[in-house]
């Protein structure tokens, strides 16, 4: 009765989606300003050593690290100061440091020659030209050394990072201003159904917004992609199957929305089938909401068939879209927040299917509670706005009992107004 | 021996700085296009029902569900098929559904009026002008009735929320084309030290690439804020003090790097201090990195005093930074993933302070394992991009033993290129 008389699993689709997927994605070079998100190309090897020189790491007394080993509050040593060595000067510029000796030093400076560890301000005292030292120093203690971040020629970041922002500090630091990423993936998304009308218009009765098309954009760009406005088709097999032929020539990824289930209306997959080979390679998937979701594959290039329904086409994005990104990409994708909590009722599941069910996640004193939201609608986009977690059951489980402790996704803050 | 007379713990500090702060942010009209990731300024009452209409949720028979209550497949019931009902016509176009009729409807389709509830195609069989219907339907079985997702007069979405693709759809789908968000916040970056060269300029010996503002610039986009480039200032007090008077002419929030060690050379928090009331409010903080942090507020607006060492100012930005954003933007914070997993090894943390330990998480067969990392300099880079994951260890923790069970923040993808 459900329809699609054979169902696929979430892995299985998955796993025939990342089989054919069949593109090669251009390189380009963009400045370190520009790469926060993006995914590196190649791998980074330091062209120079990372700190360049021995720096001091703290204020203090650049000394012989041997001369301070007996030292003790109860019996300092004395050293002579012969002079001051401060940030960005050259160590050609300083004193040498021989036993005996200490130069004055701080944070950042370079170690003078003949140094080899520096003592702590507040582990000294200074009396006129010469400075008492109430604490030993082990060799290269307090010492920043030449390589130590980052050694010229060893790799600093590998291929296939999304470059954060620390990641563009390293690279920062070993004076590196670009990089090779992959170009970012353009995804079409193309609307249809004769009913749907784009924000601002006015509808007649009978017609509704196409909430899907701004939703979908702003996933694309979240992932850092480029939409492309493929503009919306009436249901119609052959205009169908015409824009697809021209979102082919154009687009790295397509996303349909509309004309999934089956019925005499449903002409994406059709089209699709048409295209080229393989073309339709799963239709039906064994998951609740967003069932009707298909994908196909032209000239390796996917084509993901999500559902009219936002809540469906979110889903339908989250798992397979998101997937096909990483999967060209050559990416792992991102840690995503969760949290482990007391059901607060039964959720009954039916078995064999991947259920994403909508929930709230609050807090009290014995930790979380995790309440399934009654809203279920794979229409209804406020079991979204509603909610601030999402609970995944796999499709052997029948569900959970009130009081169960389960994982649920956490999309929102917690405590974040709803 | 800390150098710092009185450390200020993290919470005292946050608490410190939001109650200083006297900020009010305007607000500006967006389209929705452009509204992902920004926090809402207002709540958004709907002004129209969603679903505008009652709308067919399936494909099948549009019918009174009263007819159906004894329908089953031994016993269908037998109904007249009087028209049919597509996406996108106008209710009043449609033949109007009495007591032994029915209207074939597709998925999103208005309902005819007189019909209260739609049978799946799946349960029925179509025999020229009559159609069989073997299952009975509830009353408003599988109709998607007017205003059932968001209602005429009521919210949609509330002031406070950070903006996410859902949302958009969500406000899509009653036609909502612009909402009021805050405007985005100028955070600006003021580097000092006299050691210090911008990316891409050549380095002489003794001079180090300013790292922190690269990083810092990217933290601050991927806030959504607008990033002000303050320039670099040598250590010179008249100097640092002039360049922070304009900055607070132009930006929200300044963040300044370097020259807080309590040494010859601090002179940022002297010149914070300098600049009116209260000026600086914390300086030194009982963590570990980021011990020299430090904050101040000038005419309500803070001024963060973070260290020139990289890793100690990445987390002095996380740690305070994200937060007085976040308090002025008067939204929460987004949840953060995290992981349990095994000590693989010993950690000592100090008693008093709060300790951001790098990290590498890895997988086996009994879970994860959480491997602190040996390097943990506040200047290496390296113990950022050699890791996966920050462990938090708060004041009252003296560490934990090899298997204990711990937390860890994931900043990386567990299987990541490391």
């Amino acid at each position: 009765m459900s329809g699609f008389p054979d169902l696929t699993t979430v892995d299985k689709a998955l796993e025939k989606i990342r089989e054919n997927i069949n593109l090669s994605v251009e390189v380009e070079e963009v400045p370190l300003s520009e790469c926060s998100g993006r995914i590196l190309a190649e791998d980074i090897i330091s062209p120079v050593d990372v700190p360049p020189f021995d720096r001091s790491a703290v204020e203090g007394y650049a000394v012989v690290s041997a001369d301070t080993f007996s030292a003790s509050t109860t019996n300092p040593i004395e050293l002579s100061v012969i002079g001051r060595a401060e940030a960005g000067q050259e160590p050609s510029q300083l004193p040498e440091v021989t036993s005996g000796k200490a130069v004055e030093i701080f944070t950042g400076a370079p170690l003078p020659y003949g140094a080899d560890a520096v003592v702590m301000l507040e582990q000294t005292k200074r009396i006129g030209e010469k400075v008492l030292i109430y604490s030993p120093a082990a060799k290269w203690r307090n010492v920043s050394r030449q390589g130590e971040d980052f050694t010229k020629g060893k790799p600093i970041l590998l291929k296939g990072t999304r470059i954060k922002p620390w990641h563009i500090g390293a690279l920062a630091s070993a004076n590196i201003t670009k990089v090779k990423v992959y170009r970012k993936l353009k995804i079409g998304i193309l609307s249809t159904g004769s009913e749907i009308k784009e924000i601002g218009e006015e509808l007649r009765s009978g017609e509704i917004v196409n909430s899907s098309r701004p939703m979908l954009t702003a996933l694309v760009k979240e992932r850092n992609c480029i939409p492309v406005n493929l503009g919306t088709v009436e249901d119609n097999l052959e205009k169908i199957t015409e824009r697809l032929k021209l979102a082919l020539k154009i687009c790295d990824i397509i996303i349909t929305t509309g004309g999934t289930s089956l019925g005499e209306k449903d002409l994406v997959p059709e089209a699709v089938q048409s295209l080229g080979s393989p073309g339709l390679i799963v239709h039906g998937i064994a998951m609740r909401p967003a069932k009707p979701t298909g994908a196909g594959l032209v000239d390796g290039k996917p084509i993901f068939i999500l559902s009219g329904y936002p809540v469906s086409a979110l889903i339908g994005f989250e798992v397979f879209v998101d997937e096909a990104i990483n999967y060209i990409y050559g990416t792992r994708p991102e840690p995503r927040p969760r949290v482990k909590g007391k059901l607060t009722r039964k959720l009954a599941t039916p078995v064999g299917y991947r259920s994403f069910v909508r929930a709230r996640v609050t807090r009290d004193s014995s930790g979380y509670l995790i309440e399934p939201l009654r809203l279920t609608g794979s229409g209804l986009l406020s079991s979204m706005t509603k909610a601030n977690a999402l609970i995944v059951v796999e499709e052997n489980v029948e569900g959970f009992d009130e009081g169960d402790e389960v994982e649920a996704y956490l999309f929102q803050p917690i405590d974040a107004p709803l």
